[in-house]
């Protein structure tokens, strides 16, 4: 077998068996396919995509590339959740203890943000202490005694996924649709979980931009995962606006945890519930949609959910406090400015993109991988789509390290946001569902 | 500029304007643009294509990554020619002292073969002490002495191409059509020729195995080259059986300097004779057609196109006695093993493929290309396309090293020829010419 005879194959439309996507993907890892070569590859797969089967088999190829996390000592079936990404989206930080506070353990794996989208691992470095390196044996203790754990990925993971996507990355060849659904479900599969909620979203401020895209995507990750023997449910959700008000890391760590006190924006706590409902009736397929939320409802006002969140943070070495007084222990801006509304009128949109473009300039992500993080500055938004203003009144607040960059970001925030004179009624947040 | 964005405009479709062309390929020669990004690229290129704006940009930052060779010195245009490649090519070898004796300069510079086609090169290297290297004051102080000179590419001239096509050799993007005109033609451009007739092979042993691929080709190439400034001839040729008889390094040699006795086979004579003509005319566009063949005809039956082939041969510091006596000088196989026919009856197809195959097996050209070649064995056709034969004649003679491998190839031999019992006429070798 010849890496350039099977380029040329999938340049001419043809399809692989197992044992040629094997021989390309192990012998990039290997050295002995060159790295021209899968690169003059991965434009064919661009340009011809690939089949149902090939994207099995490459997935499986991927999983099998390194280590398998094994929860059977769990005792349980584990549930798992994943988000294409957003702005503003922390639905795992207040997901993970509100499901694990029901029963149902949740062992996650987390990625660092880059570009416009935050990372839940940043995220969580916003509570002084809290460690994301925990050794596979040691992922497993801490769910086994807290009920969760919020990880990092560990190199010896899918180290084909973490190869393959520098490669795309330089050259232009992330966004072919078998190629993103083989990376995120050959992580999902190699974490172990036996069900999972799978969370596209489309939009401005996503990775998918038409529901067509989503749609696909979707498709592909879903139909991955209940080939390989796993429940997974997919949810489409709008990433039009931000999601809730925070964008940036401590500011959005405290509003997960709102979440859990039974406070926190509409959206937000309306995908948190949702997926929480969702990942119990995969975990339980006898519990109905009333009785899933009705434990749901009853981990928020109890206490439960909360109380997990301690334990769970404190078993992986951060200042539990946060729970329950975020800013006694997380760093704040210095700095916060309002963004005043030039005009009166409803809101309309508050462009994603912008905000998150905007929250990245002021340091709350990168543009490049090895950018530093600033914990403390972000954006919270006053006014969301839908919300009436008087001009003047404050559409959002920057939470920033200097005058002069509070003012840049302001504007900039300013020209994310659309007013006008007619009312506005925001549509749902989950567009579709598929496999429920 | 970024690569990666210049690989993701091609990959949608996009045109790049020419800064973009000199960023991606002088940075890959620089070592700023990744191997694989250029190979993303490439394989990009296949898919979405090249216009003919980018192809002239593309082909003139290739010539002007290296040195160009200055012909002024000579004192008239001189004239080169190309062919795409085929079995038992060896139409350089005649046709260069014979346009030479005629009048008109010939600076030609050739290339190795690799796989079923044979090159220049290794045929004249055939010839004891011919010395292919020149650089290039003494190549054009050889084409001012003699009138012409066969040698091989220099390093310095068109340092992109080198690097490109190896590049997509392992990355199976050689066949895009802008790309292959563009790695001819850039070549000629830099090798300073005013004029210039590029041979297109068509059909089972070349390059383009249909008329559409090898008119798009020829159009491409005709293109470029006119709108630099040169005047260019594409002829579209027949490229279904071997051209001659000899398939083979020495026998090839021996077969065109043939032609220049007025002797050889007609396909071949035929070629070269027109070719010769239109380089003529093109040299000097007051020549009719008739005047030119009659100029033809005239060196080659004063011997002008002899004495022309030893004193070129002699310059270059081959054994000039090849020319009168070939065997005297280069070296026969020790074994010449005829091939039988199987049963009476017509020849109508000869592959060339399978004859270019079976020759490279025998040793004659190079699978990869730092292999030997032996420039002693071959394959000399007794029987063409047209030819009948009876039973037991033979249709070839194997020229080999071995009894072992001499059986081998006369097995292969056997099945390249196509023998039915009704008559058949060979179409004429050149099917269509644009340009002239």
């Amino acid at each position: 077998m010849r890496a350039v005879d099977l380029i040329a194959a999938k340049r001419d439309g043809a399809e692989h068996d197992r044992a040629e996507i094997a021989f390309l993907l192990d012998g990039f890892l290997a050295g002995t396919v060159a790295t021209e070569q899968m690169a003059a590859w991965c434009m064919a797969v661009v340009w011809r995509g690939l089949s149902d089967r090939e994207i099995d088999d490459l997935c499986d190829v991927m999983v099998h590339s390194g280590d398998v996390v094994d929860l059977t000592p769990l005792g349980r079936p584990a549930v798992d959740k994943h988000s294409t990404g957003g702005v503003g989206d922390k639905v795992t930080i207040a997901l993970t203890p509100l499901v694990a506070a029901c029963g149902v353990p949740v062992a996650k794996m987390s990625g660092r943000g880059l570009g416009h989208t935050g990372g839940t691992l940043d995220k969580l470095e916003s509570i002084p202490g809290y460690r994301i390196a925990l050794e596979i044996p040691e992922l497993v203790r801490v769910v086994g005694e807290v009920g969760c754990a919020v990880v990092a990925q560990t190199a010896r993971l899918v180290p084909a996924d973490a190869a393959l996507y520098a490669l795309r990355d330089v050259t232009a060849t992330v966004l072919a649709p078998g190629l993103i659904a083989t990376s995120v479900m050959a992580k999902k599969l190699a974490a172990g979980a036996q069900a999972m909620v799978l969370d596209v979203k489309v939009g401005n401020g996503a990775f998918c931009r038409t529901l067509d895209e989503a749609r696909e995507l979707a498709r592909l990750m879903h139909g991955l995962g209940t080939r390989a023997g796993r429940r997974v449910v997919c949810e489409i959700t709008r990433m039009d606006a931000p999601l809730g008000r925070a964008v940036g890391n401590a500011l959005e760590v405290a509003e997960a945890l709102d979440v859990l006190r039974g406070d926190g924006p509409p959206d937000l706590v309306e995908i948190v519930r949702t997926s929480a409902g969702r990942l119990l009736r995969l975990a339980d397929p006898a519990l109905d949609e009333a009785g899933a939320a009705a434990r749901v409802a009853d981990a928020i006002a109890s206490g439960a959910a909360l109380e997990t969140a301690r334990r769970w943070i404190a078993a992986q070495g951060g200042d539990a406090r946060v729970v329950d007084d975020p800013w006694a222990v997380m760093e704040r801006a210095p700095i916060v400015l309002p963004v005043p509304a030039p005009r009166a009128g409803t809101v309309h949109a508050v462009h994603a993109l912008e905000i998150g473009l905007a929250a990245v300039h002021l340091g709350a992500g990168r543009s490049r991988k090895e950018d530093p993080v600033d914990h403390a500055v972000g954006i919270v938004l006053a006014a969301r789509p839908g919300d009436a203003v008087a001009a003047g009144d404050p559409l959002a607040f920057i939470h920033a390290r200097s005058d002069a960059g509070a003012a840049e970001c302001a504007r900039a925030v300013a020209a994310a946001y659309e007013l006008a004179d007619v009312p506005y009624s925001p549509p749902p947040i989950v567009v579709e569902t598929i496999g429920a």
